[in-house]
C-alpha cells in the first residue's frame, strides 16, 4: 500500500531499541504512535528500525540514520539497569562525556521522595547525562529525554516507556519541531466502508479519485477483515477542510451501500445512532455467529436503549425450540437457507418483540461445508413490520473471518435498511 | 531489556513494506508475529526494518540485509493495486524476469470460483512471477510468496495480510528453514492462568519460581486482560523435557483453580475438551456480555458437539419474558444480583434443554454504577443437574474489559466445575 506523505519537507528515520520487541513478546505500539503523531503533524516518516540493546547495532542504526535523515527519533535503552546502552553508545557517536546533570538528579530525587520509595544507586545514574545534548525533562519518570546535533541532522533519544516517550515527545520534542521547521500539518478525513474489496472500489470510484489527485489531494485504501477506509489527505492542513468534507459526501453518495461513516466510527456504534434516532429496537437470532452479533451490538455505551435480546439458536433443536423454524424445513432446506433465515428473522421478532430482528446462518468452517454450501456460504434475513429480506453471501475465508465478517456484513445490511439504501446482493 | 537469544546459530532480518505502517495507521503485528515465531524456532532476530513502498527505499533495504544477514523475510507489497511494487523490486534485484506461473493462475482463478466472485485483471497479473523464485503457494489468498538465493543468503517475500502471511511461513517457510539448517529451537513449555494478577501469582509461586531458576530455567511473566500466561525456558532444546512437564504439573497442583492449561491453548478449547469428554452439553444466559460468551465457546471448532444455544437477555424485560426471572426480584434484588444470576441459570437450563447452563450480569460501565454495585460488578451463575452456585466479583476496568473478563472468569468456573476444582471466590 502506499501513501502521499512524499510531499512533507521533513523527514524523519524512526529507531527502536530492545530486544523485546524483536522477538515479538511486545509490540511496538511506539514507533505506530511516534509514526502517527509525527505524519499528522506534517513530518514525512521514511523508515523505522527495531534493532538489539547491542553497542555496535546501536552504532550502525545511529550511522545510516543520520546520514540519510535530517531527523532521527531513537525510543528504548534508557533504563536504570544494565543491559540499557544507549546513552554510553551516545556519548561515543557524538564524542562527549557524561556529566551529572544537578537539576536532573533533583527532579528524580523529587520523583522518589513524592511516591515515598527509596531510591537506588542505579536510579542516581540516571541524572548522568552527555555533556553535549540538550536535556528534554520528563515529567512521568526517571530517565530523561536528549537531543543532538550533527552535521546538519537532529537525533533524539527518548526512553521506551510508551507514557514516558509520549510525554517528553508531546511536550519538549515536537514544539521544538514545529518551531524550528515551520510545520504545517497533514489534514486527514477517512470513509469508512463494508462489504467491497480494495479492487472493486477501485474500480467504482475511479473516476472519482482521478479528480481529487489532480486536485493534489492524497488517497489510502487501509484494509482490514470485511472492510476498507478510505483516507484523504491534504498537505494544506485545514485550509481545504470544507471543500474535502464535499469530496467525501460525494464519494459516499457514489458507494451508499459500502459507505457507512465519514470518520473513524464503527459500524455498531452507526447502527446504533441510526435505532436511536428512529426510536426502533432491534434483536437477533444467531446460529454461526453464536452470539458474536449481539456482542457486537452491545460494545457500544448505551446499547441497552436499542438492543433488548437475542437468541442463540446454534444447534436444529433450538432452531426449532426458540424460534418455531418446522423440523421439515430444516430437514428439507438445511439449516443454512433462505427459508430458514427468514424464519429465524420473523419469529424472532415476534419472541422478542422487537421492531426489528436480524438472523444469521452459516457455514464457518473448517468442517460443514459441500459442494452446494461450500465453507464460508452464509445467509443473513432481517424482518421488520413491513417486510422480510434474506441475502446469500460467500466468504471462504477460514473459520474465525467468516464469523467476523458475517458480523460487519449484518450491521451493514441493518444499517442499509435503516436509511432504505437499496442492497446490492445477488 | 535484554535476552539471551545470541547464541543461535541463523539470524535474520525482517523487512516490513508499507507506508501505513511508518505513518501508525496499522500496528506491525506482522513483525511481532514473526519475531515471536522465528525466535522460538531457534533463529535469532537481529534487526526489523519498516520502510515505504519506494522503489529505491525497498531495493536499498534488501541491499543491506542479504550482505548483512544469511536469512532475510519481507512481507508487504504483494497486493494486486499498482502501488504494490515489490516484485518488480525483487525481479530487479535478482536480475530476472517475471513469467506467468500456470500453476498459480489455475489457483487463482479456482479461489475466485469457489467465491463465486469474478476474477479482474488485477488478480491475473499476480499470477506473474519472478522467474527465478521458488514460488511459495498461498492457500488463503492470491498472492503467492516468494523463495530467492543470493551470494550464500536467502530471501523470503510474503504478503502483509496477516492470515495470509502466517498460512504460507507455517506450512512453507518454516519447515524448509528447519530442514535446511538443522534449526535447534529453544524449548518452551507454557503454563496458561486466569483470575489472578501477575503479583499477586508471583508470591503463590515464589518458592516454586526461586527452584527452577535455581536450575538455569528462565521463567516470563506474560500478562493480558484477565489471565497472564507463565512461560518457561531452556536452551537445551527438548533435552529436558520430561523434567519440565514434571515442574510444570507441579505448578499447576500449586494454582489448580487458576492454571487452565499446559501449553498455549485457550479456556474455550479447555473447557470445550472437558465437556466433550464428559459428554455434557452447555448453553449460556447472558446480559452484561450480550452474547459474548456463547460467541467465545463458538469460537472453537466443533463446538456444536456441546454447545446448543444462548439466550441474551439484555433488558429487564427479557429476563422475565425468556427466563421467567419475576419482575419482583429484578425491581427487589436488581438485574446484577445473585437470586437474579442463579434464576437466570436455572431457568436457562430447562428452557434450553442442556445439562448445564452458565448467566453473567454485571455493570460494564461507564454508565449504570452505584456505591452500592460500582462499575466492574459483575455475578456469574453456574446450573448443574446438581447445584446452582453464583460468584460475586469487582473487576472496575473500562466497559471493553470487564465484557471481556467476565467472558474468561465465566469460562474458568465452569472449568473449576467440571474438574471439581474448589473455587477461590468471597
Amino acid at each position: 500500500m502506499r501513501l502521499d506523505s512524499y510531499f512533507y519537507p521533513m523527514q524523519v528515520e524512526i529507531i527502536s531499541i530492545g530486544d523485546e520487541l524483536l522477538i515479538g513478546q511486545t509490540i511496538n505500539t511506539n514507533a505506530s504512535w511516534l509514526g502517527s503523531e509525527l505524519s499528522l503533524g506534517g513530518v514525512s516518516v521514511r523508515k523505522c528500525t527495531v534493532i538489539a540493546d547491542v553497542k555496535d547495532h546501536i552504532t550502525a542504526a545511529i550511522d545510516s540514520a543520520m546520514k540519510s535523515f535530517p531527523l532521527v527519533i531513537m525510543t528504548g535503552g534508557l533504563g536504570p539497569t544494565k543491559d540499557d546502552i544507549t546513552k554510553d553508545v551516545l556519548c561515543s557517536y557524538f564524542d562527549t562525556e557524561l556529566v551529572e546533570n544537578e537539576q536532573v538528579l533533583e527532579r528524580i530525587k523529587d520523583y522518589f521522595e513524592k511516591r515515598g520509595r527509596p531510591m537506588l544507586e542505579s536510579n542516581n545514574l540516571q541524572a548522568s547525562l552527555p555533556e553535549k545534548c540538550t536535556v528534554l525533562f520528563n515529567n512521568y519518570g526517571t530517565a530523561s529525554g536528549m537531543w543532538f546535533e550533527k552535521n546538519g541532522s537532529i537525533l533524539v533519544s527518548l526512553p521506551g516507556v510508551p507514557y514516558e516517550m509520549k510525554g517528553i515527545f508531546l511536550e519538549e520534542v515536537f514544539p521544538r519541531l514545529k518551531e524550528r521547521f515551520s510545520l504545517n500539518g497533514i489534514y486527514h478525513i477517512t470513509v469508512m466502508t463494508q462489504g467491497i474489496g480494495e479492487s472493486f472500489l477501485a474500480e467504482k470510484i475511479g473516476a472519482w479519485e482521478d479528480k481529487i489527485r489532480a486536485e493534489g489531494f492524497g488517497l489510502a485504501y487501509l484494509p482490514s477483515p470485511g472492510s476498507v477506509r478510505l483516507r484523504l489527505s491534504s498537505d494544506q492542513g485545514e485550509r481545504n477542510k470544507d471543500k474535502i468534507q464535499a469530496y467525501m459526501e460525494e464519494l459516499v453518495a457514489l458507494i451508499p451501500s459500502y459507505a457507512y461513516s465519514i470518520g473513524e466510527v464503527s459500524l455498531s456504534e452507526v447502527v446504533g445512532g441510526l435505532l436511536r434516532k428512529q426510536k426502533l429496537t432491534v434483536g437477533t437470532v444467531e446460529s454461526c455467529t453464536g452470539g458474536k452479533l449481539s456482542g457486537e451490538i452491545i460494545s457500544v455505551p448505551g446499547s441497552s436503549d436499542y438492543f433488548l435480546g437475542g437468541l442463540v439458536t446454534y444447534s436444529n433443536d433450538m432452531k426449532s425450540s426458540l424460534v418455531d423454524v418446522p423440523v421439515e424445513i430444516l430437514n428439507e432446506q438445511g439449516a443454512v437457507s433462505k427459508e430458514v433465515v427468514k424464519l429465524m428473522a420473523e419469529n424472532g421478532r415476534s419472541k422478542l418483540n422487537t421492531d426489528i430482528c436480524i438472523s444469521v446462518s452459516g457455514i464457518s468452517g473448517p468442517e460443514g461445508g459441500s459442494d452446494d454450501k461450500p465453507v464460508g456460504t452464509v445467509w443473513i434475513g432481517i424482518s421488520t413490520s413491513e417486510v422480510c429480506d434474506a441475502y446469500h453471501f460467500t466468504f471462504g475465508g477460514n473459520r474465525e473471518r467468516n464469523i467476523q465478517i458475517s458480523v460487519l456484513t449484518a450491521l451493514n445490511l441493518l444499517r442499509c435498511k435503516l436509511l432504505g439504501v437499496e442492497i446490492e446482493n445477488k
